[in-house]
Protein backbone atom coordinates (compact mmCIF):
# COMPACT_ATOMS: atom_id res chain seq x y z
CA UNK A 1 0.00 0.00 0.00
CA UNK A 2 1.21 3.52 -1.01
CA UNK A 3 -0.19 6.21 1.21
CA UNK A 4 0.46 9.77 -0.12
CA UNK A 5 1.13 12.97 2.33
CA UNK A 6 -1.48 15.20 2.01
CA UNK A 7 -1.95 17.41 4.77
CA UNK A 8 -5.03 15.93 6.20
CA UNK A 9 -5.00 13.36 8.67
CA UNK A 10 -8.93 13.20 9.09
CA UNK A 11 -9.35 11.11 6.29
CA UNK A 12 -7.64 8.18 4.80
CA UNK A 13 -9.34 7.33 1.46
CA UNK A 14 -8.58 3.31 0.41
CA UNK A 15 -8.64 2.77 -3.25
CA UNK A 16 -7.20 0.76 -6.29
CA UNK A 17 -7.26 2.32 -9.76
CA UNK A 18 -10.04 1.16 -12.25
CA UNK A 19 -12.28 0.21 -9.55
CA UNK A 20 -15.73 1.43 -8.32
CA UNK A 21 -13.93 3.28 -5.69
CA UNK A 22 -13.57 6.00 -8.45
CA UNK A 23 -17.13 7.52 -7.42
CA UNK A 24 -15.76 8.05 -4.06
CA UNK A 25 -12.81 9.43 -5.56
CA UNK A 26 -14.36 11.41 -7.61
CA UNK A 27 -16.58 12.92 -4.68
CA UNK A 28 -13.35 13.63 -2.51
CA UNK A 29 -12.95 16.06 -5.11
CA UNK A 30 -16.60 17.25 -5.92
CA UNK A 31 -16.70 18.16 -2.09
CA UNK A 32 -12.98 19.45 -1.90
CA UNK A 33 -12.34 17.23 0.94
CA UNK A 34 -8.85 17.40 2.62
CA UNK A 35 -7.55 13.96 2.40
CA UNK A 36 -5.17 11.31 2.11
CA UNK A 37 -5.10 8.55 -0.77
CA UNK A 38 -3.47 4.83 0.21
CA UNK A 39 -3.64 3.30 -3.24
CA UNK A 40 -4.15 -0.79 -3.20
CA UNK A 41 -2.17 -3.03 -5.91
CA UNK A 42 -4.54 -5.84 -6.30
CA UNK A 43 -2.28 -7.14 -8.44
CA UNK A 44 -0.03 -7.94 -5.56
CA UNK A 45 -3.42 -8.64 -3.52
CA UNK A 46 -2.55 -6.17 -1.31
CA UNK A 47 -6.42 -6.06 -0.31
CA UNK A 48 -5.62 -9.59 1.17
CA UNK A 49 -2.99 -8.14 3.48
CA UNK A 50 -3.12 -8.21 7.34
CA UNK A 51 -2.49 -4.52 7.12
CA UNK A 52 -5.64 -4.21 4.68
CA UNK A 53 -7.79 -6.55 6.36
CA UNK A 54 -7.33 -4.84 9.68
CA UNK A 55 -9.27 -1.69 8.07
CA UNK A 56 -11.63 -3.51 5.85
CA UNK A 57 -12.22 -6.98 6.25
CA UNK A 58 -14.28 -7.25 3.23
CA UNK A 59 -10.84 -7.17 1.74
CA UNK A 60 -12.34 -4.62 -0.89
CA UNK A 61 -12.34 -0.99 -1.74
CA UNK A 62 -13.00 1.52 -1.02
CA UNK A 63 -12.69 2.22 2.49
CA UNK A 64 -12.90 5.77 3.91
CA UNK A 65 -10.91 6.02 7.14
CA UNK A 66 -12.32 9.12 9.46
CA UNK A 67 -11.68 10.22 12.82
CA UNK A 68 -14.88 8.32 14.08
CA UNK A 69 -13.73 4.88 12.46
CA UNK A 70 -14.18 2.89 9.09
CA UNK A 71 -16.87 3.28 6.33
CA UNK A 72 -17.71 0.99 3.30
CA UNK A 73 -19.68 0.76 1.01
CA UNK A 74 -20.22 3.04 -2.11
CA UNK A 75 -23.62 4.26 -1.78
CA UNK A 76 -22.76 5.07 2.17
CA UNK A 77 -19.51 6.68 1.55
CA UNK A 78 -21.05 8.45 -0.71
CA UNK A 79 -24.52 10.11 1.21
CA UNK A 80 -21.85 10.51 4.13
CA UNK A 81 -19.61 13.23 1.97
CA UNK A 82 -23.08 14.79 0.65
CA UNK A 83 -23.74 14.56 4.30
CA UNK A 84 -20.44 16.12 5.94
CA UNK A 85 -19.82 18.37 3.16
CA UNK A 86 -23.47 19.84 2.50
CA UNK A 87 -21.84 23.44 0.76
CA UNK A 88 -21.29 21.25 -2.00
CA UNK A 89 -24.68 20.74 -2.20
CA UNK A 90 -24.84 16.81 -3.92
CA UNK A 91 -27.39 15.75 -2.06
CA UNK A 92 -30.99 16.85 -1.38
CA UNK A 93 -30.73 16.38 2.62
CA UNK A 94 -33.42 18.35 3.44
CA UNK A 95 -35.92 16.22 1.55
CA UNK A 96 -36.44 12.70 2.50
CA UNK A 97 -38.31 12.40 -0.54
CA UNK A 98 -36.22 13.20 -3.49
CA UNK A 99 -33.17 12.10 -0.59
CA UNK A 100 -34.70 8.68 -1.15
CA UNK A 101 -34.71 8.80 -5.00
CA UNK A 102 -30.91 9.49 -4.46
CA UNK A 103 -30.70 6.19 -2.25
CA UNK A 104 -32.76 4.27 -4.25
CA UNK A 105 -30.57 5.33 -7.82
CA UNK A 106 -26.78 4.43 -6.24
CA UNK A 107 -28.44 1.10 -4.27
CA UNK A 108 -30.12 -0.12 -7.96
CA UNK A 109 -26.29 0.84 -8.91
CA UNK A 110 -24.60 -1.42 -5.81
CA UNK A 111 -26.93 -4.28 -6.37
CA UNK A 112 -27.56 -4.58 -9.78
CA UNK A 113 -25.72 -2.64 -12.22
CA UNK A 114 -22.16 -3.52 -10.44
CA UNK A 115 -23.19 -6.99 -9.60
CA UNK A 116 -24.32 -7.71 -12.88
CA UNK A 117 -20.63 -6.13 -13.85
CA UNK A 118 -18.75 -8.26 -11.64
CA UNK A 119 -19.62 -11.59 -13.40
CA UNK A 120 -17.29 -11.08 -15.84
CA UNK A 121 -14.02 -11.10 -14.02
CA UNK A 122 -15.69 -12.08 -10.36
CA UNK A 123 -17.28 -15.09 -11.17
CA UNK A 124 -15.36 -17.03 -8.41
CA UNK A 125 -17.12 -14.82 -6.19
CA UNK A 126 -20.25 -17.47 -6.78
CA UNK A 127 -18.72 -20.48 -8.46
CA UNK A 128 -16.05 -22.51 -8.20
CA UNK A 129 -13.07 -20.93 -9.98
CA UNK A 130 -12.33 -24.54 -11.64
CA UNK A 131 -15.63 -25.14 -12.89
CA UNK A 132 -14.42 -23.02 -16.35
CA UNK A 133 -17.86 -23.56 -17.49
CA UNK A 134 -19.57 -22.05 -15.31
CA UNK A 135 -17.35 -19.51 -15.47
CA UNK A 136 -17.08 -18.93 -18.85
CA UNK A 137 -21.48 -18.89 -18.76
CA UNK A 138 -21.25 -16.05 -16.25
CA UNK A 139 -18.98 -13.96 -18.44
CA UNK A 140 -21.45 -14.86 -21.60
CA UNK A 141 -24.16 -13.47 -19.83
CA UNK A 142 -22.74 -9.82 -18.73
CA UNK A 143 -23.18 -8.04 -22.16
CA UNK A 144 -26.95 -8.75 -21.90
CA UNK A 145 -27.54 -8.10 -18.42
CA UNK A 146 -25.82 -5.32 -18.05
CA UNK A 147 -27.35 -3.66 -20.98
CA UNK A 148 -30.75 -4.26 -19.60
CA UNK A 149 -29.45 -3.03 -15.89
CA UNK A 150 -28.49 0.58 -17.74
CA UNK A 151 -31.56 0.02 -20.30
CA UNK A 152 -33.45 0.98 -17.01
CA UNK A 153 -31.21 4.27 -16.40
CA UNK A 154 -31.26 5.29 -19.79
CA UNK A 155 -35.19 5.08 -19.72
CA UNK A 156 -34.85 7.84 -16.48
CA UNK A 157 -32.29 9.82 -17.57
CA UNK A 158 -34.43 12.95 -19.30
CA UNK A 159 -31.95 15.60 -17.23
CA UNK A 160 -28.59 16.49 -17.91
CA UNK A 161 -28.28 14.65 -14.50
CA UNK A 162 -29.44 11.13 -13.04
CA UNK A 163 -32.09 13.97 -10.59
CA UNK A 164 -32.77 16.16 -13.25
CA UNK A 165 -30.77 19.63 -13.36
CA UNK A 166 -28.94 19.04 -10.13
CA UNK A 167 -25.81 17.14 -9.66
CA UNK A 168 -25.74 14.58 -6.84
CA UNK A 169 -23.67 12.06 -5.71
CA UNK A 170 -25.65 9.65 -8.03
CA UNK A 171 -23.95 11.19 -11.30
CA UNK A 172 -20.06 9.88 -10.26
CA UNK A 173 -21.44 6.88 -9.20
CA UNK A 174 -23.24 6.18 -12.86
CA UNK A 175 -20.06 7.24 -14.84
CA UNK A 176 -18.08 5.21 -12.69
CA UNK A 177 -19.87 2.11 -13.47
CA UNK A 178 -20.66 3.10 -17.73
CA UNK A 179 -17.12 3.50 -18.35
CA UNK A 180 -16.75 -0.05 -18.66
CA UNK A 181 -19.55 -0.91 -20.93
CA UNK A 182 -17.49 -1.32 -23.79
CA UNK A 183 -14.56 -3.52 -22.08
CA UNK A 184 -17.96 -5.44 -21.55
CA UNK A 185 -19.20 -5.80 -24.70
CA UNK A 186 -22.19 -4.09 -23.86
CA UNK A 187 -24.45 -2.65 -26.86
CA UNK A 188 -23.75 1.05 -26.40
CA UNK A 189 -25.45 2.14 -29.41
CA UNK A 190 -28.43 1.61 -27.78
CA UNK A 191 -27.60 3.57 -24.60
CA UNK A 192 -27.24 7.13 -25.88
CA UNK A 193 -28.60 9.08 -22.73
CA UNK A 194 -26.21 7.27 -20.39
CA UNK A 195 -22.88 7.52 -23.05
CA UNK A 196 -23.57 11.54 -23.05
CA UNK A 197 -24.22 11.30 -19.56
CA UNK A 198 -20.66 9.64 -18.62
CA UNK A 199 -19.42 12.64 -21.26
CA UNK A 200 -20.73 15.32 -19.41
CA UNK A 201 -18.81 13.21 -16.17
CA UNK A 202 -15.68 13.26 -17.70
CA UNK A 203 -15.56 16.46 -18.54
CA UNK A 204 -15.74 17.75 -15.17
CA UNK A 205 -12.72 19.00 -13.06
CA UNK A 206 -13.33 16.83 -10.25
CA UNK A 207 -13.41 14.05 -12.37
CA UNK A 208 -10.32 14.31 -14.23
CA UNK A 209 -8.26 14.73 -11.42
CA UNK A 210 -9.19 11.49 -9.82
CA UNK A 211 -8.70 10.03 -12.88
CA UNK A 212 -5.65 11.34 -13.45
CA UNK A 213 -4.12 9.97 -10.03
CA UNK A 214 -5.76 6.52 -10.42
CA UNK A 215 -3.60 6.53 -13.72
CA UNK A 216 -0.60 7.75 -11.63
CA UNK A 217 0.06 11.24 -13.48
CA UNK A 218 0.22 14.19 -11.81
CA UNK A 219 -3.47 15.48 -11.12
CA UNK B 1 -52.85 -8.18 -7.36
CA UNK B 2 -54.87 -7.81 -4.46
CA UNK B 3 -55.16 -4.87 -2.20
CA UNK B 4 -56.71 -4.87 0.95
CA UNK B 5 -58.46 -1.87 2.32
CA UNK B 6 -57.30 -0.51 5.13
CA UNK B 7 -57.37 3.16 5.79
CA UNK B 8 -54.73 5.33 4.69
CA UNK B 9 -54.36 6.03 0.76
CA UNK B 10 -50.77 7.94 1.27
CA UNK B 11 -48.88 5.03 1.80
CA UNK B 12 -49.46 1.61 -1.21
CA UNK B 13 -47.34 -1.41 -0.21
CA UNK B 14 -46.36 -3.82 -2.83
CA UNK B 15 -44.75 -7.36 -1.83
CA UNK B 16 -44.88 -10.83 -2.49
CA UNK B 17 -44.42 -13.42 0.38
CA UNK B 18 -41.09 -15.06 1.44
CA UNK B 19 -38.97 -12.77 0.03
CA UNK B 20 -36.62 -9.46 1.31
CA UNK B 21 -39.74 -7.22 0.78
CA UNK B 22 -40.68 -8.37 4.56
CA UNK B 23 -37.72 -6.05 5.63
CA UNK B 24 -39.93 -2.65 4.45
CA UNK B 25 -43.16 -4.76 5.77
CA UNK B 26 -41.66 -5.18 9.24
CA UNK B 27 -40.81 -1.44 9.12
CA UNK B 28 -44.10 -0.72 8.43
CA UNK B 29 -45.14 -2.25 11.64
CA UNK B 30 -42.56 -1.23 13.53
CA UNK B 31 -43.52 2.53 12.64
CA UNK B 32 -46.79 2.31 12.85
CA UNK B 33 -47.60 3.84 9.70
CA UNK B 34 -51.06 3.39 8.03
CA UNK B 35 -50.62 1.59 4.78
CA UNK B 36 -52.40 -0.23 2.38
CA UNK B 37 -50.48 -3.61 0.79
CA UNK B 38 -50.94 -5.19 -2.68
CA UNK B 39 -50.15 -8.87 -2.50
CA UNK B 40 -48.22 -10.12 -5.63
CA UNK B 41 -48.63 -13.58 -7.09
CA UNK B 42 -45.14 -14.31 -8.47
CA UNK B 43 -46.57 -18.12 -9.27
CA UNK B 44 -48.75 -16.48 -11.17
CA UNK B 45 -46.03 -13.61 -12.69
CA UNK B 46 -47.73 -10.79 -11.31
CA UNK B 47 -44.56 -8.78 -10.99
CA UNK B 48 -44.71 -8.58 -14.66
CA UNK B 49 -47.87 -7.43 -15.53
CA UNK B 50 -48.25 -4.61 -17.42
CA UNK B 51 -50.14 -3.27 -14.33
CA UNK B 52 -47.00 -4.33 -11.97
CA UNK B 53 -44.66 -2.93 -14.86
CA UNK B 54 -46.27 0.47 -14.87
CA UNK B 55 -45.55 0.93 -11.07
CA UNK B 56 -41.93 -1.08 -10.90
CA UNK B 57 -40.34 -1.40 -13.93
CA UNK B 58 -37.88 -3.57 -12.97
CA UNK B 59 -40.89 -6.55 -11.97
CA UNK B 60 -39.14 -6.61 -8.14
CA UNK B 61 -40.82 -6.13 -5.11
CA UNK B 62 -40.51 -3.99 -2.51
CA UNK B 63 -42.15 -1.09 -3.72
CA UNK B 64 -44.11 1.75 -1.81
CA UNK B 65 -46.56 3.85 -3.51
CA UNK B 66 -46.42 6.99 -1.39
CA UNK B 67 -47.98 10.66 -2.62
CA UNK B 68 -44.61 11.90 -4.04
CA UNK B 69 -44.09 8.87 -6.25
CA UNK B 70 -42.61 5.09 -6.65
CA UNK B 71 -40.02 4.13 -4.12
CA UNK B 72 -37.69 1.20 -4.79
CA UNK B 73 -35.15 -0.35 -3.33
CA UNK B 74 -35.02 -1.90 0.16
CA UNK B 75 -32.39 0.46 1.74
CA UNK B 76 -34.02 3.41 0.49
CA UNK B 77 -37.33 2.51 1.50
CA UNK B 78 -36.03 1.28 5.18
CA UNK B 79 -34.19 4.45 5.51
CA UNK B 80 -36.82 6.80 4.18
CA UNK B 81 -39.37 4.87 6.37
CA UNK B 82 -36.69 5.62 9.18
CA UNK B 83 -36.93 9.56 8.19
CA UNK B 84 -40.09 9.79 8.01
CA UNK B 85 -41.60 8.41 11.06
CA UNK B 86 -38.95 10.11 13.44
CA UNK B 87 -40.53 9.08 16.26
CA UNK B 88 -39.96 5.33 15.56
CA UNK B 89 -35.96 6.29 16.21
CA UNK B 90 -35.62 3.32 13.93
CA UNK B 91 -32.11 5.45 12.06
CA UNK B 92 -29.40 7.54 13.82
CA UNK B 93 -30.81 10.57 11.33
CA UNK B 94 -28.98 13.09 13.48
CA UNK B 95 -25.69 11.81 13.91
CA UNK B 96 -24.24 11.49 9.78
CA UNK B 97 -21.23 8.91 11.15
CA UNK B 98 -23.70 6.44 13.21
CA UNK B 99 -26.01 7.01 9.56
CA UNK B 100 -23.45 5.92 7.73
CA UNK B 101 -22.70 2.68 9.88
CA UNK B 102 -26.78 1.50 9.33
CA UNK B 103 -26.27 2.53 5.53
CA UNK B 104 -23.24 0.98 4.95
CA UNK B 105 -24.69 -2.42 6.68
CA UNK B 106 -27.68 -2.33 4.59
CA UNK B 107 -25.86 -2.13 1.53
CA UNK B 108 -23.71 -4.98 2.42
CA UNK B 109 -27.18 -6.94 3.07
CA UNK B 110 -28.06 -5.55 -0.31
CA UNK B 111 -25.73 -6.40 -2.77
CA UNK B 112 -23.40 -8.65 -0.94
CA UNK B 113 -25.85 -11.19 1.07
CA UNK B 114 -28.86 -11.16 -0.46
CA UNK B 115 -27.16 -11.51 -3.95
CA UNK B 116 -24.97 -14.30 -2.97
CA UNK B 117 -28.59 -15.54 -1.54
CA UNK B 118 -30.48 -14.84 -4.81
CA UNK B 119 -27.89 -17.38 -6.79
CA UNK B 120 -29.74 -20.20 -5.25
CA UNK B 121 -33.31 -19.25 -7.13
CA UNK B 122 -32.63 -16.53 -9.53
CA UNK B 123 -29.13 -18.27 -11.43
CA UNK B 124 -30.99 -17.20 -14.71
CA UNK B 125 -30.23 -13.40 -14.01
CA UNK B 126 -26.61 -13.97 -14.48
CA UNK B 127 -26.17 -16.98 -16.74
CA UNK B 128 -28.49 -18.63 -19.59
CA UNK B 129 -30.98 -20.25 -17.48
CA UNK B 130 -31.11 -23.30 -20.02
CA UNK B 131 -27.48 -23.90 -18.91
CA UNK B 132 -28.45 -26.64 -16.52
CA UNK B 133 -24.60 -27.15 -15.71
CA UNK B 134 -23.93 -23.56 -14.65
CA UNK B 135 -27.30 -22.83 -12.92
CA UNK B 136 -26.08 -26.34 -10.77
CA UNK B 137 -22.95 -24.94 -10.24
CA UNK B 138 -24.34 -20.97 -9.11
CA UNK B 139 -26.67 -23.45 -6.47
CA UNK B 140 -23.28 -25.08 -5.06
CA UNK B 141 -21.19 -22.52 -3.94
CA UNK B 142 -24.26 -20.66 -2.47
CA UNK B 143 -24.16 -22.69 1.20
CA UNK B 144 -20.15 -21.07 1.43
CA UNK B 145 -20.73 -17.74 -0.13
CA UNK B 146 -23.63 -16.97 2.03
CA UNK B 147 -22.17 -18.26 5.22
CA UNK B 148 -19.04 -16.04 4.65
CA UNK B 149 -21.08 -12.73 3.78
CA UNK B 150 -22.96 -13.72 7.40
CA UNK B 151 -19.82 -14.84 8.83
CA UNK B 152 -18.97 -11.25 8.53
CA UNK B 153 -21.63 -9.75 10.48
CA UNK B 154 -21.36 -12.89 12.82
CA UNK B 155 -17.86 -11.18 13.69
CA UNK B 156 -19.63 -7.77 14.07
CA UNK B 157 -22.85 -8.80 16.11
CA UNK B 158 -21.70 -7.67 19.50
CA UNK B 159 -24.79 -6.52 20.94
CA UNK B 160 -28.58 -7.13 21.01
CA UNK B 161 -29.01 -5.55 18.33
CA UNK B 162 -26.65 -4.71 15.00
CA UNK B 163 -25.95 -1.52 15.88
CA UNK B 164 -25.55 -2.13 19.84
CA UNK B 165 -28.43 -1.25 22.18
CA UNK B 166 -30.11 0.40 19.59
CA UNK B 167 -32.86 -1.72 17.37
CA UNK B 168 -32.65 -0.22 13.98
CA UNK B 169 -33.81 -0.43 9.96
CA UNK B 170 -30.77 -2.90 10.10
CA UNK B 171 -32.48 -5.12 12.15
CA UNK B 172 -35.55 -6.31 10.03
CA UNK B 173 -33.28 -6.69 7.14
CA UNK B 174 -30.84 -8.83 8.83
CA UNK B 175 -33.85 -11.01 9.96
CA UNK B 176 -34.85 -11.40 6.58
CA UNK B 177 -32.18 -12.79 4.86
CA UNK B 178 -31.11 -14.60 7.85
CA UNK B 179 -34.27 -16.61 7.36
CA UNK B 180 -33.79 -18.33 4.89
CA UNK B 181 -29.97 -19.86 5.93
CA UNK B 182 -31.30 -23.45 6.80
CA UNK B 183 -33.09 -23.76 2.78
CA UNK B 184 -29.80 -22.21 1.41
CA UNK B 185 -27.81 -25.28 3.94
CA UNK B 186 -25.88 -23.17 5.24
CA UNK B 187 -24.00 -24.17 8.18
CA UNK B 188 -25.84 -22.43 11.27
CA UNK B 189 -24.08 -23.82 13.88
CA UNK B 190 -20.78 -21.62 13.08
CA UNK B 191 -22.98 -18.27 13.26
CA UNK B 192 -24.56 -18.53 16.62
CA UNK B 193 -24.88 -14.79 17.26
CA UNK B 194 -27.12 -14.26 14.04
CA UNK B 195 -28.85 -16.68 15.05
CA UNK B 196 -29.69 -15.21 18.19
CA UNK B 197 -30.51 -11.74 16.72
CA UNK B 198 -32.92 -13.56 14.59
CA UNK B 199 -34.65 -14.84 17.46
CA UNK B 200 -35.10 -11.26 18.97
CA UNK B 201 -36.22 -10.04 15.88
CA UNK B 202 -38.78 -12.58 15.33
CA UNK B 203 -39.99 -12.25 19.26
CA UNK B 204 -41.08 -8.55 18.06
CA UNK B 205 -44.97 -7.79 17.33
CA UNK B 206 -44.40 -5.89 14.34
CA UNK B 207 -42.20 -9.07 13.06
CA UNK B 208 -45.02 -11.38 13.73
CA UNK B 209 -47.92 -8.87 12.34
CA UNK B 210 -46.14 -8.85 9.08
CA UNK B 211 -45.48 -12.58 9.07
CA UNK B 212 -48.86 -13.24 9.83
CA UNK B 213 -50.58 -11.32 7.05
CA UNK B 214 -47.91 -12.80 4.70
CA UNK B 215 -48.72 -16.11 5.30
CA UNK B 216 -52.47 -15.08 4.72
CA UNK B 217 -53.51 -15.18 8.34
CA UNK B 218 -55.60 -12.89 10.25
CA UNK B 219 -52.71 -10.87 12.03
Amino acid sequence: MSTDHEPSPMLNFYYAPRCCALASHIVLEEVGASYQRTRLDFTKNEQRSMAYLAINPKARVPALVTSHGVLTETPAILAYLAQTFPAANLAPLDDPWAFAQVQSFNAYLCATVHVAEAHWQRGNRWVDPDDAHAIAALKKKVPTSVFDAFELVERNLTGPWVMGERFTICDPYLFTLAQWMEFYQVNVAGLPRVIAHRARVAARPATQRAIAEELGRAA
